[in-house]
């Protein structure tokens, strides 16, 4: 049939997944008319909106109640980004399976059509979505509501994926600041009546400071728990970790000067030239968010921070290397979790359990 | 407790919503747990990516056969997409309900990590997201995948929410031309390098024209089926439909000279200034990705559309109207699901329902 599979291998494999396709299109039309159901069950007539409700229609919350905004998200100390909604729910159930004895409140918030965002008792974890637009809709909607309720006393960090530029694959990298990629300065800028606004693209020093610690400490515990193999064999399978600046792109493919998206048009000496440029301006990855954050941040005056799991070195390859499975780069994301996971367990949950033991 | 709330309500809608939560928060553990198993129960290996597989790691598809991808994409002669996965996944089985008997491949295709993507025969329906970013990945990942095909013989239509300029919140605009947000010109640009690559912002005449008749007729029909009703009063409750240029704006709120956004620094007279400007223009309505999408099709010589259903007139305000209900708001949404499905339903089943009739 083609190159790749002779036609019986085709046929048996199809055979099979016919069987399970019409299984699984049978489940998803039953969840799609539960749901209707379930909608029409709770009313024709919608809750009206009235002054006392408020609406945040991109996370797809209409007319709730002061009080509802204050339980969920009033005690609010900490909020951990990331890209997309699989890594969002991992987090989010790793904290509770964790931590289920002093997270009072553990749900869904809104209806996930865009965002997903999980209360994990006093902090939340949510998904924003790809690019600078995403994260922009994300982190306004999330501020009106803090606005509503003038609660501003919290952190934000992002966990995402990102190309390293000149670090191995693998690699967690720790933001001191982004770049925008028009100006390359540490500066977010949002066109606003044709008038450019300008906010400051660096992130929290204290907070880098603070996630470095543990990623270190994170790293040399790793380090000595590889008992019965060689320091130096160790060392080269856990994850290094470095601080840096990172690029922000507009896109993902010409953006961030790959050679393998559908429509290049460049060459590799081109996109050499452009990466010598970060590497000069000490830049350590690229990704398409950060200088949304820190800038969105600094307009609130709210420390953030950035790590990101380098799954390629952009020096060397645009693709995530053939030799990495998708095991390593669970792997080395996972590295990334646990940091975020040491991080809250250090600076809210500790806390928790100190009080509960004495 | 609020202002909003007697202390008696709170407690007791408290009780109520904390069993459901501690329900909720356990099944969400449980899929977790269960897709973990089910992650380990296929093996610790993954599959070994060879130079005869194809990875597309933002669908989350991972070394796939050219004949896997020939099955899924070969057929494919029309893609809708739309920003959320709710409404794609709505698409996606209402076609599949209506046209089972000619859906010989009904499946959800990657991960749905950050895009959802569905397969119903020769349809797609997907999910890109929200803003230029997101649907610029999005394309560009799923022209590799007709690339590696050689395979572009398909139209490509969006179904989104906007604002409308001038027009009353429930219209249906069809877009003849997307401009940009910085040069108000109908284009899409991307940096490469440093350098601006421009393509055409224009939709395709041809497309426009068919989907134009389908809403009219659509429109037209429901004004007849209003039996016992004026004919007036009829008009009144059906959806309009309009024919215009779109702006392609940057973010949701300073992008669209919106006043209820967290960070909002101007004056209602500014605001009405910019959407005069876009009215003179011709303007109709505002939303976030159609200038990539009719750039990115135009540069592959692929016929795309793009139609919009407007929650709110821009001219008049800027949040959806109080009294618009939540019930008002999908219902305007779903004559734009009704034109795309009829859409279908004309250029794609109706060929193969007269050739099983035959």
């Amino acid at each position: 049939m083609t190159e790749y599979s002779t036609s019986a291998e085709v046929h048996a494999a199809d055979k099979i997944e016919r069987k399970q396709l019409y299984e699984r299109s049978l489940s998803l039309l039953q969840r799609h008319k539960e749901k209707q159901r379930s909608d029409e069950e709770q009313g024709t007539e919608p809750p009206t909106p009235t002054s006392s409700t408020h609406s945040f229609t991109w996370f797809g919350l209409h007319s709730v109640a002061y009080s509802w905004l204050e339980q969920h998200f009033k005690d609010v100390e900490l909020i951990i980004i990331c890209g997309s909604s699989g890594r969002a729910q991992h987090i989010a159930t790793e904290l509770y399976s964790k931590y289920q004895k002093f997270i009072k409140l553990f749900t869904t918030i809104g209806d996930g059509n865009f965002f997903e965002i999980y209360k994990c008792g006093p902090v939340l974890v949510c998904s924003h979505g790809i690019g600078l637009a995403s994260v922009d809709i994300f982190l306004n909607e999330l501020m009106a509501i803090f606005k509503t309720l003038s609660h501003f006393k919290f952190k934000v960090i992002r966990l995402g994926s990102c190309g390293g530029v000149g670090v191995k694959a693998g690699t967690l990298v720790i933001s001191t600041q982004a770049l925008h990629y028009q100006t390359v300065e540490p500066e977010w800028h949002v066109h606003m009546l044709g008038e450019k606004l300008t906010y400051s693209g660096i992130f929290d020093e204290k907070l880098v400071q603070m996630i470095h610690d543990i990623a270190t400490e994170l790293s040399n515990r790793k380090i000595k728990e590889q008992s019965g193999e060689e320091e130096k064999e160790a060392k080269h399978k856990v994850p290094k970790v470095v601080v840096g600046k990172t690029f922000t792109a507009e896109t993902f493919y010409e953006g961030q000067a790959r050679l393998d998206g559908a429509f290049c048009k460049y060459h590799e000496s081109n996109k050499q030239e452009f990466m010598i440029k970060l590497v000069d301006l000490g830049v350590k990855n690229i990704e398409m968010e950060g200088v949304a954050l820190a800038g969105i941040c600094n307009k609130y005056t709210i420390p953030s921070a950035m790590i990101a799991v380098a799954f390629v070195n952009r020096l060397e390859s645009d693709t995530i290397p053939a030799q990495a499975s998708p095991q390593d780069l669970k792997e080395w994301m996972e590295f990334g979790v646990e940091v975020i996971i040491e991080f809250i367990h250090k600076h809210v949950f500790e806390k928790l359990e100190t009080a509960s033991n004495n």
